[in-house]
């Protein structure tokens, strides 16, 4: 049975690997500029997101991504706000920070940024001029970090805040697969997003390429901007085809009309709704609802320690009143028969 | 009438100002190397605190001695703890993550870090290892933010705190004159600050002299960097002989054996216990428990708006209730005269 | 007699401290913003430049002002272009540097940056695109790092350089009094580098005042930024009316129609000028051609330790021959007498 | 034929590329912790250095490696001595600016930091105490920036020179490969490069991995901080058990007691080899000496212009005489026959 700890335990996707082999032996030149392997995984992201007017460049990793669509919409007394669990804030060991930006925090507890808690920190950040940091954009991810999906019309009423006070809007997609795969995201789009966003980035990674970020660009005024500070913060790769590999297969279209990358993630959609729907029925309770491949459970502690051992899942926090806080998360490379033997196992708990 | 405003409405107390006339005219070498004065001030500085062996160095203003300070004792992933008020965390423009370093605030609301929340906060920071940014430094400020005093037992509970985590201890003291002349001190003195922090600054520009603070480095490992970030952060004055000048008035014995520094810092303080007895007599509610130069009120709003066009005083945030915080503030300027002015006024309102 | 050490070597002009005196006690609003003396002053700096557009703000030293007009210049991944012994580049501890920005320094060796070499770094820098920090701006001195002075034709050849390419310019006017009182500056004005910089400063403490520097800002792109790094960075006064006192005084004009800031340069140039003409009448060698308050010798190493004991001057540099280049500085408080007094002792070595 | 544009034309030597399929479908603990793959290639590493006491991270790319190892070793007020064209100066944007530390440029013009220019350096900064950046740390590329290679005795000179100066030694081993296996390493081993640095690099991107670079910490002081700066830099992969499938594979002994780097890196340098001498015997002129997988050639204009079409070699610079330098390299994929046929077009030109 395999893990359900996290969607980069594996390598690449099959379809993946195989683009990487077929290609391996070719020569290109570097750094994602001027192999065709980048032209086209660029102009097949453009068409995704129906825009020819966007830029597309590529990171290796998402704390590099991070780090170039933050502090690249920032001058160096502006700030960015996000909610407190936001990835940027806790998660990457101060990476903003370390570049000269600062994060401003607010208090959504839920994962997903709401223009009154924004509102309130602009208020508060401009309230003396010069002496504080001043909001000049708005960090979103979807999923959230806790697993939550954007709807068109919670997404757009954040941009709409974000616009009307002039901000700029980056959305960390590390898991946009399973976002936009999930029924939760409603008739938010790729389009959509290209078109309410500054810049965004469309995670491979946790979603079976071997590694890698595309970065959308729709600002003009960051396009200058973003291929200089991928390689200034070093998350430019020398082979940079390895990405345009990777890229162009996700998003080129099957015989069925549909892109690999949305049907990776639709799988670990269904794995992780399958999951939950198993868990509920066996009695178990969830933590909030995360419509896609994340799913959160509270559990007594020595529950939580036999789902840890089983299926290799995550304690992310000690509740108050004993329980745990347990993840589970699947991936492209999870099936229904790995869910069914883990709530066959659970059951027996 | 004087405003109550602040504390650096003012330029000098008439003793330093003099001093600064009596020296104008001599010749030194620059940037606080060379010359008698600052030679003399650190002496001086070094009785205060009954230590020999720690270091002395001047920076012109506030800001830039919190960076010299606080960023001096984070490498580059480590970040300091302080109150969510703190001062570097909310009203220096980001100046801390400016040069790369990570402010962790907790969620004390009164100005005074806590050995709860600080332990809350790096219990959590270092959960997950490098992935956090890890907490080096705790930062306290005396006054607090909110005009609080720290006593010796409270300032032991979370200096113990630091040591048993292995954490430096950089300590504001911008209005470090009225705290320790405040009774709330209790016995808390220069010598057992100078004791038990890193590192800590004597604010001069908020307690009579032109401008000036006076940052005392007891931690050896310190002692090498500070001058050498002074300058790189541009806080180095090229007349350091000023600051010299300054503070060698401010701490020499006067004949009555005590230095101009804890006097003018008295003289704010009584006036401000004077106005706020005088203030809660007429009726009016104090915020808190300020025993030092700054003392905050709730007013209704319309009596609120009497006192800034009177006294100048600031109204620093509206409450739920629609009542507005509002402060006054003391200084060596200030006389009992003006304060009882004020009460007489105000008893019209 | 004096000393010649340097021009920061005294405190403040009698003029100046006088304005100091006279107005100490009135109470002010702070950090330059609101108080009458700072809106007077920004008014009379506007008037000496003719232009009633530009912004004009306050720090406290030259190196916060450098800070804050080159970095302000730059995105993340520029780079300003200056000669090899531009103050950046040596003389602030990395301070361009310490902020994320890259100095690229030319090989001009006379102080002056050359279209020429400008040119050469540009076209090195931007050979690879974004393998390499762009050049965005130029950093001139005047005076120079080794006291030449900028005449309006060579100004104009580097300015026009620079608008060719589309960089800013920052010129760092440390000893901009001694430089435009210099004959060498011809017809360079004021109003000339307003018009032709993106932002440059107008030095205080080399030239009379206690201390400060004004930053004329013209390029409306920077108006915005600057205020919040001068913050930022720690360069802001909390009793920012003392830069208004003084720049007021220092650019007011006096009852014969000239503001004291040109006549202190004016003294600092005609002491300097007579101590040249009189070193080399005593058979002394200069290096190169100074016009303006600083100049250098080169003397054999006896001679040079006797200049240093009796007048304080510094030795620079060992040149290869064994002599030592040693610079004599004079200042608005130089007295003709100090340069005779001088005179007559060098005649008896 | 294949191009002899660079080393990193191509994905993955074989033998990797298998690992990496081999080992795809494994699920694994992320960010190279934990993993049994990169323990394994700890091991392996650690052996090759013959050291059990060094620690081994793992970073996705050069620049990234760079930026960890230099800035590691610097507090913000140091900077790092390297020669003008050291790649950290030159080729990475300004990374190490970015991240608030100087770099120090030597006069060296051979690719070879030499005892005689860093002692030049290090005398000038260190000669104004405060006011100049303070190296505190050389760095060293092998091969140099232009294909040099540095031998056990020029190795160790400069080391005791750092030694002897207290500064902490970086060595960038983007090629270590090529330059280890060069006959003009002599008797410099990995072992003795991990005896005497602090830190340095194994580069896999330019010696057949598809991308990885192992840091080796020699220098205790510096163990704690990597791990984090790797992170907070942007620079850990979640997937972190790719580069120790990659590094396992590289540096475990083959059948015949070598591992695959030293013969990948072998290959390298004999097709350049025989390709130099070839070019000699066409005729050409080589520029300078480079023992290792870089070839280095001025040709007429017309004749750079035809290896450039023919090969997809890079033109490095246009010479004073109107020459053209040009790059060939040779990589784990070139092959001899490869070689042979371009020495035969080349006949014809």
């Amino acid at each position: 049975m395999r893990m359900f700890r996290n969607d980069y335990s594996e390598g690449a996707a099959p379809e993946i690997l195989e683009a990487l082999i077929a290609t391996n032996d070719e020569q290109h030149v570097g750094y994602t500029e001027g192999d065709p392997h980048c032209a086209r995984a660029r102009a097949l992201i453009r068409e995704a997101c129906r825009r020819d007017d966007v830029d597309v460049e590529f990171c290796f990793g998402g704390t590099s991504a991070n780090i170039v669509g933050v502090t690249g919409m920032l001058r160096d007394w502006e700030g960015v706000i996000c909610t407190r669990d936001g990835h940027i804030n806790v998660h990457e060991t101060g990476a903003i920070a370390a570049c000269g930006r600062t994060v401003l925090a607010t208090r959504d507890a839920d994962g997903f940024l709401s223009p009154e808690e924004a509102e309130r920190v602009w208020a508060f950040q401009t309230g003396t001029g010069r002496h504080m940091t001043r909001p000049a954009a708005i960090y979103l991810s979807n999923t959230t970090e806790l697993g939550g999906v954007w709807s068109k019309t919670r997404f757009d009423a954040i941009c709409d805040w974000a616009d009307s006070h002039g901000l700029k809007i980056f959305l960390d997609g590390a898991r946009l697969g399973s976002a936009l795969a999930s029924p939760a995201a409603e008739d938010l789009t790729l389009e959509h997003i290209a078109m309410r966003t500054s810049a965004f980035t469309i995670g491979g990674t946790k979603n079976g390429l071997l590694f890698g970020e595309a970065m959308v660009i729709a600002d003009p005024a960051l396009k200058e901007s973003f291929p200089y500070l991928i390689k200034e913060r070093g998350g430019l790769m020398a082979k940079g085809r390895l990405l345009g590999v990777q890229f162009a297969r996700a998003f080129e279209k099957d015989a069925d009309g549909e892109a690999l990358y949305w049907k990776l993630a639709r799988n670990a959609n269904e794995c992780a709704f399958r999951l939950r729907e198993g868990l509920i029925a066996l009695g178990f309770e969830p933590a909030g609802d995360a419509p896609s491949n994340q799913q959160f459970f509270c559990f007594e502690a020595a529950v939580a320690a036999k789902f840890a051992k089983l299926a290799g899942c995550e304690i992310f926090e000690s509740l108050p009143d004993g329980r745990q806080l347990t993840r589970f998360v699947c991936s492209w490379a999870t099936r229904l028969d790995d869910v069914d033997e883990l709530l066959a196992r659970a059951a027996a708990f």
